[in-house]
């Protein structure tokens, strides 16, 4: 019961903190004989790294992943996958404020109600910069799965949705945030770029698609493929919501309107009129899309100062400099992406341990 | 790793469906030493019966709760709770229809994809009739935290949300749909009784709240509070999504909207200004009131024929009559309780063993 | 985490005490489809009946199991199987004198420590009674791995080994101690006896062999199949030690007697030319049968007066009369083959969800 | 579930193999606020660490730790600590023909067997070269319970027992032996040397005694304390047997020889007038010194040529050169004391966790 693990037969639990040597993860159960190298993580970390443009945090970090154990002459041996990243770009700052103080909006006051202690240093544990080590993972979880695709792009951000009849993947490499519509990612770099330079921070929205999942992978009831997947998506930082499907729109449907109807299909497998369910029922994958969003705070550490307490319980101020992300949710498409594989791998595996299917 | 289970230190496993002779839950890592009986649990059980009015299923069951271990003279030993509840009102209806074909909305098609059959006695294991277990634990789980009050209510049936300013929690417990606005309850009557009687059925989002949970409890990173109460919430029938403190709407504010400032409190411990988080950062517990909301989908059972396959893979088409609840939201307010609470109380027991706090 | 469960892919959760009405188990991850009934359990519970002769205890149990869940038209479905046995012979027995007083020898003091409290009745929770649980568990398991034959047998009571040149698996069914060599089985009916009538009690060892088990199944590092045997074992009432192939023997072994030689075997499998590892290395199945013996203490519960405190501390003494095994042993050689099988079970559904084989 | 972690609210995770570039484990849910270094670790390293005689293996490893995470200004945060060793003496030897040949004893065969290929290089991950992660972790786990003592030594090399009247601990660091009677040193030393010249090697028994344990640790009825040692000690390369207190000699016991009796202790606790149950009842510590044993095989590397098989299955002959530990036992002292100390930390928390003492 490692809590900071995650998943059942393949597992990976994660270790570092945002300035300290090193980050990484160990991920466990990932089947033998499968073809692994550096160079099939690499390009995940490269879509997460910070630095890129003016639209994520200026900290300089290559995020070069070494595969210490569980690989022998380019095959996985089935035994654990220990991925190891250095931390370069870590500042010998004062952090004396940050430990003094709580920031609004942090975990700062939380980790010390819980640990009595904590690391100040970037947020310590707290940070995204663990998110690289998911993101390592999560390419280990795509061999595992080589019939899924996986693709999340951003649908808003700071409250600008983007325009669903002007949809189009194709535009998601081409602007710095994973906007599938060209004139919104228009309309969000003049307003992000504007909460920059104001030292604000906007909020977003991320939607992932996993595509190629055949019905059949999730276990109910209490590991259910969509409980899973909150889980993971709830586990990011700034997280504060998930949704499958229709999500919240739900409420507003009625019975005949949400019911996913079906008819044979060319292919043999039924064929959805609809996707409402998101590609999950019951808990269970039905062999649609798996649809699935989830939408993040604007970055806490702000330059407005802001009433907070010290430490001591004292009344204080406090205003936080340092390199940040103007919007986590960019940034967080990546991470996303790297959940939702670790989950569908890890379910596919008991599927398979399950039913022998 | 049974699936069917939950929690950590306080781990329950339910069994049963929905027309076998009788289900159940075995509750483990109850502390020892708490007075417990039948009459702590059924009172909740009572909430969530079904037949009470014309807004829920007409299956009369009366969900009298039996402990069949690990309490001694009244009190918790600290051995597994066992919790009993039989099932009277199993119909000797014909099933043939529906192990034929596949109702759109249910997991009917999915169940059959992942395990090669199915049961299809009134949906089998994943009825929400299995909910009634998750109920009797959840009891069980308020006694370890006497000091915190968890409190769920209908917030939006049927798109019709209610309006904030009349928001009175006294209301709930005098309309059959825990709504705290009398006045949106009499809307809801309406819209229901009409979709009811046309044979539709109706979505909705229940909110819940717990007060009086200190700040320190979750386990960052991977089992944070907010992703333990996300895949409880998620794990309930018909929920497609769910969000923490502002959830969604967070894409829409600006850092220093968000950010929860904090003053020195009279009681010693920190007043917060404001809870956009929820109660929760970083995956931890503030202090402040957890909220959270989840949407349920219109019941899938509707009397309006659809368009399905067969086992088989023929076209067809189906009714689904029965007894159901035109508007599982309802039914679920004290299902999200208890899932709530038994997360809390794991997350006490946790941060207990963790810190020595 | 539930600490009265056991097993990873196929986990079983056990719930009763000796003198509550009812004791059970629910068995999780059993592939769906194999046809189960109570008939396939029953024989399996028979066979570990107490009453049955005079060399156990006299406690009169039918022991008959109900399934509860998880079968359909007498196939599993992959949901829980729940599994009833309600207590019959509850003795209106006073106990006091147990509740105030620790007998030496058993678990009463331990769970006081623990616990606080506990249930005096029988025992309680740390009754051998809770093998009956076990036993009815395990008879699911062998149907999920049908060509594994397990077998246990007694090698020692009181301290008479058998004579392993007069070894006849046949015999073990033709007197009450699963003795397979039939003069020992004559000299332990004696010297069983002779203990009885004296009050006293004698301890054993039991010995299990299970053929059948192809090469591969096991999780290294932390969950070999040795491992997860020692602790399945260890964890039945009154176990003591646990051993696998040559055991403690292997202290004084040569590394070039200890090896298992290996040539090619006629039917494509390397056939090996001893086996004293015990069929698992590296904590693997290597294909040939798997060896393991457990030694069980004497009864705890002996007519003897002893010394011993009260739950207050002051000094008493005690005698332990009611029902009791005078050789807790002999009824454990089916509680062995139970585990054995879940062991296995488990191991045959891991090795299958990592590697697809 | 990672099956190559171990433990519950203490856990650990292990990676790396014998010839990669580094090993390492992940402790999760150690306490915060204790101080730690890798000060604290070496010494137990340096303990196991191989080359300090001629009774040892050749491979020269410095065996550094380093703390990657989860400590700030030398206090545990209660976040992940991850520890790294370097391999140093890794040999660019050639592998061939332990890749294409089984070693007999080994578990090359077994390993194919599960995954279908395997890092032949010194065993891979089969090595007992992980080891030196756990007494690494299990430095960590003696932070969080100062108040126990843990001890191991060996008692039997090459069947040759040592003289219990003999008994010293404070021999135990005057032979390379952990040998506790200076005469059985001697014979130890002649008898291994001997083995060590003619390519042979010897089996062994450990012994280890934790003392200061309270009463009340451990989690019946599957994670019963001494079900948590069998599992951990089983899980030590070369283990094939186990035994808590008088373990398989209580198989010639009678009740009233074996039930340790109680009286009032000076101190308040009870005293025992003899721990024939090696400290646990029930599977809770008693208060007494918790006592077990594990025997070791011989290493089964042995310059003899033996018969075998190679990977296609041909009958072949192999020799297994390179550099052994003519003893396994002896270096397996330092880790049996390691993975106690690692279940008792686990237990202690639980303990807290489950009863809030």
């Amino acid at each position: 019961m490692s809590l900071n693990s995650f998943g059942h037969l393949l597992r990976f639990t994660t270790w570092g903190e945002s300035h300290g040597s090193a980050i990484g993860a160990v991920v466990d159960g990932c089947p033998p004989g499968l073809a692994l190298s550096e160079a099939d993580i690499q390009p995940f970390l490269d879509k997460r790294r910070p630095g890129q443009n003016k639209f994520t945090t200026q900290r300089q970090e290559p995020d070069e992943v070494r595969i210490l154990s569980g690989v022998y002459e380019g095959r996985t041996t089935g035994t654990p996958i220990s991925l190891f990243i250095e931390n370069i770009d870590q500042r010998s700052k004062d952090y004396s404020d940050v430990a003094a103080k709580y920031r609004p909006g942090h975990a700062d006051y939380a980790y010390d109600a819980k640990y009595g202690l904590r690391d100040p240093r970037g947020g310590g544990r707290s940070s995204a910069r663990e998110t690289a080590s998911r993101v390592a993972a999560g390419a280990v979880a795509r061999k595992i799965i080589p019939g899924v695709t996986i693709t999340a792009y951003l649908v808003n951000i700071g409250g600008i949705a983007i325009d669903r009849s002007r949809f189009d993947l194709a535009e998601i490499n081409r602007n710095p945030f994973w906007c599938p519509d060209a004139v919104t990612a228009g309309l969000w770099a003049e307003h992000l770029d504007a909460a920059r330079k104001s030292g604000s921070s906007l909020g977003a929205i991320v939607e992932c698609v996993a595509t190629g999942v055949p019905a059949g992978w999730g276990s109910p009831l209490y590991h259910k493929l969509d409980a899973q997947l909150a889980s993971a998506a709830m586990s990011i930082n700034a997280v504060k919501a998930v949704e499958i499907g229709d999500g919240f729109a739900v409420a507003a449907l009625r019975g005949e309107e949400n019911a996913d109807r079906m008819r044979p299909g060319a292919d043999g497998n039924p064929e959805f009129l609809s996707n409402h369910a998101g590609g999950i029922a019951g808990g269970i994958s039905t062999g649609q899309p798996i649809v699935l969003r989830m939408a993040l705070k604007p970055t806490s550490s702000i330059l407005t100062p802001v009433e907070t307490i010290t430490r001591d319980g004292e009344a204080a101020e406090i205003v936080t400099k340092g390199r940040h992300d103007p919007c986590v949710g960019i940034r967080a498409a990546p991470v996303l992406e790297a959940m939702v594989a670790l989950v569908l791998a890890d379910a596919m595996l008991l599927h398979r341990g399950q039913t022998g299917r």
